[in-house]
């Protein structure tokens, strides 16, 4: 029996639906931020395989989700690809050397660096019922490339679109090496006990058509052919932050098993555009479940109320907001839970 | 005769595409960047009607543009409702005080903080050939508010997001406020010569699809109407950046003549999904025309091809980028105007 999750990431249409919150493992539990304060920075967590697993159930054990998503982030690819990496507080993720002038051999890849994420994902589940999904993740391609090339978060990606334009073979380049360790680094979590995974694509929004399409469909297509040739049956969330009305394109060509809505997407518009039966997850704005009320519970519902006709997982557009009240999540649950 | 790029806005399909570019007077330009090293910053400039309309027509003369766009910027308006404006070198604009946690009576609006634009708008229009379109603008509500609300420019545009939440009144009295002065505003730019007018909508992307149909919507469609009332005739262009899928929509409830595409809108969508007749602008990615190369000349192509038949002013996706040659502007010229 594998849990409602996981039936509707397999196109399984539930009349109660499954839900659980991107970035659930985070700042806005206070058991997060005691276990932070006592044991130090985010990234010696993510390294801390029990530190790591405990973070990964404090949600499932406080809301009962549906799934478990894995505590960790998406620039430990770029940190088993050779770059420098660390979390500077107020300032956001470091990569050094950054890749803007700077060949992708110079690197030295450590796919050792991963290890330790293996572990968590085994420990977390020894430790997790069998009715609760397991989710692995990696960010996609062209997101991980523009902190690789930029060294750090960015206002418009431009360093990494500048580069698309002026050298797209040395843009390739970097996309060809991060679409290889992803596709290992994804097995290896269903090996250690993933049972479906996410592919966050947080920038996807930044790109013209034709660049969307070289950049963000094609290196997703990839991995998720490879992956599934070496994990048949294992589902692949997509999730294309802003890619609005091109979302259809990336349904239909990318091959994922699902697709993860942002905010800002209309429901009734992606039922409409997207192909009939794909499983779709999403898609409450977080500022609305950090404010709370009954407009909250009013576009819940609306939202359960669009996806009634397709497998759907109730998440939100994007992270948890850190300053979220808990009773706001148990009022949302409510809602979803009918 | 009225010139191709109004002749354009007004649903004509010409051969000839009509073309100018968001942002064209200003720092790529060397004439720019030696006016403004002799006459001081950025707000000084605007609020020198000589050096305004100087900087409004110096594109015009050096690349003969279809159009000529007003040299100011959007936050003239909540300046003009009371607000303190100052634009701090690398640091961007300044409000203040922030309407976060104040009420909008606390501030004395001053009207009369407009009028050196309506003495550029009327110096530039004695001194352009009748070809060229005067386009005057204002910022979108939601876009202004957005500034108003934070004191600053923001990321993710949270404080507005927020406030929409928390305190909808709130927010529906400043955009009601920002909507009646953009409405005097724009008639007024077209009592003194201009002859169409662009709402800049820069953070319409950031809205959920109910939002985005209260906050940028309904005030967009309340200043088309009125200002419509008042100067029947003259085109209003819409430019909701980010609306993505939800761009339909707009172009049919705004009431807008005219709306502008961003770079990562799919041509080919938009013919689909506009209707039919609607003209529509750009949409050429910013970053491409800096990067130039053969790349940029069959973009464009492309563009002028997607949109052969339909109402088409050739534009970018949004502003041209300050480190943009000059050579690359003139390349694409030579493509649009075959």
């Amino acid at each position: 029996m594998p849990g409602l999750l996981l039936d509707t990431l397999h196109g399984k249409t539930t009349d109660r639906r499954p839900v659980w919150l991107m970035r659930q493992a985070g700042r806005y539990l206070p058991e997060y931020r005691a276990l932070r304060a006592a044991k130090g920075g985010f990234l010696e967590l993510v390294h801390d395989s029990q530190a790591a697993a405990e973070i990964t159930l404090q949600p499932v054990r406080r809301f009962g989700f549906d799934g478990a998503i894995l505590f960790s982030d998406i620039l430990v690819v770029p940190h088993a690809l050779g770059q420098d990496l660390a979390f500077l507080a107020g300032e956001g993720p470091q990569l050094s050397p950054p890749l803007v002038d700077l060949a992708l051999e110079a690197l030295q890849p450590a796919p050792e660096r991963l290890d330790p994420i293996y572990r968590t994902v085994a420990l977390v589940r020894e430790q997790l019922g069998p009715q609760t999904t397991l989710l692995g993740f990696a960010g996609s391609p062209w997101t991980v490339a523009t902190y690789m090339i930029a060294g750090e978060g960015s206002r418009d990606q431009a360093a990494a679109r500048s580069l698309a334009y002026r050298d797209p073979a040395a843009l390739q380049a970097i996309l060809d090496a991060i679409v290889a360790c992803s596709i290992d680094y994804l097995v290896r979590q269903v090996e250690a006990g993933a049972e479906a995974v996410q592919l966050f694509d947080s920038w996807a929004g930044s790109l013209a058509p034709r660049e969307f399409e070289r950049w963000v469909i094609a290196p997703t297509a990839a991995i998720v052919e490879a992956f599934r040739r070496r994990q048949p049956g294992v589902p692949v969330i997509g999730f294309p932050k802003g890619a609005g009305e091109k979302l259809a394109a990336y349904a239909r060509e990318t091959g994922v098993d699902a697709i993860g809505l942002d905010e800002t997407i209309d429901p009734a518009w992606a039922h409409s555009a997207l192909p009939d039966g794909l499983p779709v997850q999403g898609n409450l704005d977080p500022l609305l479940l950090r404010a709370g009320g009954d407009e909250l519970e009013a576009r819940a519902r609306e939202i359960l109320t669009a996806f009634a006709g397709r497998p759907h997982v109730f998440n939100l557009g994007h992270g948890i907001d850190k300053d979220t009240p808990v009773a706001h999540v148990e009022r949302l649950l409510a809602v979803v839970r009918g």
